[in-house]
């Protein structure tokens, strides 16, 4: 089929073949438009349709009420690293801040820059994040709780979600999200850059809850005000609009083809087993996240010596699996696989893992 | 050829064909990746080609020394709208701003909103903003001066730019970048959303004097600070891909198709002085912009009153001619006749306009 390759990029990553050829088959002429998808104008009947029809089922997939607003935003989960701390933390507040890697230390520093008062309320940098802190005590007083649910580059996960009380949570959920089901009432919002599991670079896609647009500071500028996207429906300027169509594509396919977030919930658990079962078969590969903390989304493992770790990442390429290498910062072997890596292609990784470990263990 | 319709939106705008073409071609198997260029990592070496090439051909089109900085951010020009003032002015210090419509005031807002202090030097409110203003006194202690180059609802655009002394000039060039060649030597720094002349929706690109990258002030949230797009090459986080992989293929469409921007210019002077004669040639259709103010992208007009205005947007979209609706603030006509629309749909334009002034005046 196109020469197409398996695909275990840590994002961009795949996305679902027939939103691909879906794209394709209609990019000179949209809808009957006679222009492309990238060429109609964001306040026409097209865009209005395809903007509503993806929020109507994100609505529909996470059983949001009325409470939530879905947003979207530019600049990927980064922007809300700063815009969070900007549009919730007055002067004298703090917030909470759970700190399990790379992203979660990147989202501490913005709030720090800004001035704010931050409290690590949990971390699991002592084991250089290779596990989810557990009975995390939140401070009652906390405007917010901000967690990364998923960490693609040590390749941990929440399983499930901690009691904040009346704190409203956060969760940065760039890698998880739409991979399973999710009780809302835990969050005051959710956000996920959409390039890992939900479209391609260039839109965040935001969740709020009402009661935090209350808490939204005076005097932002437009674009960095949740209030402002959330009164225009993400069209107070340019919204990103082939960014948007994917998602709504996307969106289509998780409820059409899957059948929701249990189902898929399903399959990711299937494709992660495939891995983890190889690797903890012998002491060939070894996973780099304790067991109770890993990721349906990122497998992490290490194999004997960096020099294996090269051999095995060339030999799948060859092999017609792209993307393995490990994050720069830790090194080692990564497959991500996302709701678009289908289980034919995580079956033919297990096989070549395998079969190299046949070869060279 | 696929049903395509002659497209005169104000932006997101036509594309293109050869380069719409060619995203269709590879959309599944990019350049011999085996993947989409949706689906390609930031950090590939095809992604890099692509940000790299397209740079480059941005800095022969321009003809930039090295001065000069290239970046992609995401946003908008609305976000420059903030970003401009949080990173040049200082406590206590000033910068001027020429007002001549909807998006300089918009500029002219979020740098108040952030408590900046703003001089108006020069503002065309007087007469509707139908006018550019000339022989404009900078204020000497400015940090910078701010223009928007080109007026998409007013229909105005400066056909020269102002001597501003040493203060950098900073151009929001949104709706004219890249339509005809630039004096570079002028300016401080110029920004355009993509959506008109050089791209999709969802990037903005920025092009920054290295002596302006001096002036960021500290402490900024990394995404909102010009020298962390300067430092990476515009990837500290993951670039909208997509957004600039189209930017790419619009320049090299530009240098191999077109032949250049003094080329872009001939066209562009050609496409306006078609609908300008018919609109001058009797007293039917009204321009709404003072000769010589009057912008070669976007053409504004009335016709005798508001019912038959919208009968001729009705009839010329029923003749295979859309988004000839002015902008909602001000109502009337408007055709956006950027570098993409070609010469023939602009002389179907014309004969059109023709036909409809005889049948019904």
């Amino acid at each position: 089929m196109e020469n197409r390759i398996y695909n275990f990029n840590a994002g961009p990553a795949v996305l679902p073949i027939s939103v691909l050829e879906e794209i394709r088959d209609s990019f000179l002429n949209y809808d009957g438009s006679g222009m492309s998808v990238t060429e109609i104008s964001h306040r026409s009947k097209w865009f209005d349709n395809i903007i509503n029809d993806a929020i109507e089922r994100i609505e529909r997939l996470l059983k949001l009420d009325e409470q939530f607003h879905v947003l979207f935003i530019q600049g990927g989960a980064s922007m809300q690293f700063c815009m969070i701390p900007m549009n919730f933390l007055k002067k004298g507040t703090v917030a909470d801040y759970v700190n399990t890697g790379t992203w979660s230390t990147k989202a501490i520093k913005e709030a720090i820059i800004l001035d704010k008062k931050v409290n690590i309320t949990a971390s699991s940098e002592d084991k250089k994040f290779s596990y989810i802190p557990r009975n995390i005590q939140f401070n009652k007083d906390s405007v917010y709780a901000h967690i990364t649910s998923n960490n693609t580059i040590k390749g941990t996960q929440w399983t499930s979600f901690p009691d904040t009380g009346d704190v409203p949570l956060i969760a940065d959920m760039s890698s998880d999200i739409m991979s399973r089901p999710l009780d809302m009432s835990k969050f005051g919002m959710i956000y996920a850059g959409a390039q890992k599991n939900i479209g391609p670079a260039g839109v965040c896609m935001v969740i709020i809850r009402d009661d935090m647009l209350e808490l939204v500071q005076d005097d932002l500028p437009s674009m960095l005000n949740y209030t402002t996207y959330s009164s225009k429906n993400s069209m107070y300027n340019t919204p990103p609009c082939f960014a948007v169509y994917t998602i709504q594509l996307v969106m289509k396919w998780l409820e059409k083809d899957i059948g929701g977030l249990k189902n898929m919930e399903a399959i990711n658990r299937k494709k992660a087993e495939l891995l983890y079962t190889v690797i903890d078969s012998g002491s060939f590969y070894k996973a780099t996240a304790e067991t109770d903390s890993r990721s349906l989304m990122n497998v992490t493992f290490r194999l004997p010596n960096e020099d294996m770790e090269k051999l095995f990442i060339q030999e799948a390429l060859e092999n017609g699996m792209a993307g393995l290498k490990g994050h720069r910062s830790v090194g080692g072997c990564r497959a991500s696989i996302y709701n678009a890596a289908t289980i034919e292609a995580v079956e033919a990784l297990a096989d070549f893992m395998k079969t190299f470990e046949k070869k060279k263990g």
